[in-house]
């Protein structure tokens, strides 16, 4: 056998889409050039850390001048399960806290605070003109065709949540379809006759095909991670890299965990630590532009924190604690006087951002159930909490 | 739900042994508090570098003197299908190679190079008196009674592969023991009624209970970590950053893929950088001593480079290449004048020591066999030709 006979695919970030070995095939040529230097990416791998340290026994609680005017925030955190939890106002570190246990270079998965990084991905395409949001989906994606997301439904339908989805988000219902979306994603031990990946997955769903009204559909982010990979011609992992990561001056590598196919769970699968989650805070604040550079335009922040449509989203458990609030470009918006804007994601993850205070607030937890109007109230409570003794007006 | 109900197990890296998820379970309580720090060990994951950077489009060749002394370097390289190569000579690199696409500091997987850090990691356990290698294996892993670890097999027998185990090591056979051991391990798509887990195939594994002949047994290894564990009280991949990664002064984390306990799989899962794993060969010539501490006794060392029992590996493959070849503590010995060790992984990874050289040269290639004659010959031609080149002294 000789040299030229196997092709030398690139080991180093800009793997190919695609092939991508089964299982069982990936010790073989060719694919072995690839999967011998991405294995982390076909079989669970753990860190054999140059530094060794024992992981503290002791909680790292460091309230600051926080701590004189919100009395008890070390216990409302523990209560709150909370892991990590960081407050950068004016781009400098006022306070944080790391559980007994958590190294705080040991980066946290943040859920679907996921899908507000993929927004920013995407405002960065659009920024330089590969995505129009006006577009219809099936642009991008004509794999979409006969799905929720053909017909009218474009990309600015699917930044917002307005697409109908036959699409149940209740996480603990073995019948749900985000435990089949999960399944599919490698999230989940799988089923027999499931999807054998997430775009599998995403050609399955059906609707009504009458954008309009919001509905929190964890779908609508992976189909737009699609539409960055094809607008841009590189991976989402790499996309994620390219057009956000590299840009903030962050300390450390993310992580994004990949299906089969390496497509990125881009809903939710992103792992980092509290320090770099919050320079995508700061980023919204300084207008979209990083220590590395330009991530999206000051418009596209600016329409984040102007909010989405209230009425898309009238009645839902979301304005019920923050009334006025909307949705826009994978970010929630509060509709206070405040301007806040946030991430959220199941379990207890914030990346709250408050231009009023001109502050960032990263709160990662592992509350015990995943979406409870008990601890979103809570949560809620302590970072507005936190942000009026920031500006040290009155607590709401 | 209070906070006192759920156990907060550590995060960091002294995560505990057990218990440990289920696939469908990492989300709940209480695992999540661990699974959301340390998601990688659970779904396969992809990076998201800090810093964005295409993969070289051309190969970095830096041949230094090297290159004069032997020509057609480059292209000897290329038809072994080398990947990343680097020639450590006084702890200076004096030449270095990587293909195109692969850029220096990818971690690539070592496969059973991870052997010879495994016996370096036992050598350190033996130096604090936490293993004793003259003890019978049953006094550490009494789980192993009725295998073919029990009776009169001591510890040094597995560390020098002088067990009789029935294991087939043909990794082409799907019917062999090592392609088990990869199921069980999550190296390969599971089958109905394979072990669970590495542990619990290394319990199935039988033999005729008479050590002292050569056997290259892949098992081995994972009973010698066990050992480390049980003996340690660590997790192996924390054993592996305490006694000996941390030590290196190494640049990067390695990582090693773990099976659906957590085990690493020490004998062959181990990936870090060409630059990184001289720094192992540099320790060798260092007297077991690196730039963060000692690591293992120069007694320790002095033994591996004494080599094993030649007798024992008499008409092997490796003796007809390198007559009075020999193994001992996981490492091969090729019994030649010159002194030279190496760690040896099937699909063309070599860490090659060479004292009279006072050399390390690394190579990390994947051939598209896994253990043929002909890639062993070439590249030992290729190694031993660049060791005399050092020496400037006619090649073999």
């Amino acid at each position: 056998m000789t040299t030229t006979e196997i092709p030398v695919p690139p080991a180093g970030p800009q793997a190919p889409l695609a092939p991508r070995p089964t299982p069982d095939r990936w010790q073989e040529p060719p694919y072995n050039r690839w999967a011998f230097a991405n294995l982390g990416e076909l079989i669970p791998t753990a860190a054999i850390p140059r530094r060794y340290r024992p992981a503290p026994a002791e909680a790292s609680n460091n309230p600051g001048a926080l701590g004189c005017r919100l009395p008890g925030l070390a216990e409302r955190l523990e209560a709150a399960y909370t892991d990590a939890f960081l407050v950068l106002q004016d781009n400098e570190v006022v306070a944080d806290y790391y559980r007994a246990g958590l190294p705080p270079d040991q980066p946290h998965l943040v859920m679907s605070v996921s899908k507000s990084l993929c927004g920013l991905v995407v405002g960065a395409l659009v920024g330089e003109g590969s995505i129009v949001t006006d577009a219809p989906v099936l642009e991008y994606l004509p794999e979409l065709a006969g799905t929720a997301y053909a017909g009218s439904v474009t990309v600015q339908h699917v930044l917002d949540m307005v697409v109908h989805v036959d699409y149940n988000e209740d996480y603990l219902d073995p019948a749900s379809e985000v435990q089949t979306h999960d399944r599919s994603s490698g999230w989940r031990g799988r089923h027999d006759g499931d999807p054998a990946s997430t775009r599998e997955f995403l050609t399955t769903l059906t609707g009504n095909g009458q954008p309009g009204t919001f509905q929190y559909c964890s779908a609508n982010t992976d189909v737009l991670a699609w539409i960055v990979e094809r607008a841009s011609g590189l991976r989402y992992t790499e996309a994620l890299s390219k057009y956000l990561w590299s840009k903030l001056g962050a300390e450390h590598d993310a992580t994004i965990t990949v299906d089969p196919e390496g497509f990125g769970f881009a809903n939710g699968g992103v792992s980092c630590t509290a320090r770099d989650l919050a320079r995508v805070g700061q980023l919204m604040l300084d207008g979209g532009k990083g220590p590395g550079g330009s991530v999206v335009s000051t418009e596209w922040v600016r329409s984040i924190f102007a909010g989405g449509d209230p009425q898309a989203m009238a009645g839902s458990p979301f304005t019920q604690v923050h009334p006025g609030g909307s949705y826009t470009r994978q970010w929630w918006c509060t509709g206070s006087e405040r301007g806040i804007i946030t991430g959220i994601g199941i379990h207890g993850q914030y990346l709250w951002v408050d231009p009023t205070a001109r502050a960032v607030i990263v709160q990662l937890s592992t509350w015990p159930e995943p979406d409870s109007e008990h601890f979103h109230r809570q949560q809620n409570q302590l970072l507005l909490d936190i942000s009026h003794s920031l500006t040290e007006d009155t607590p709401a």
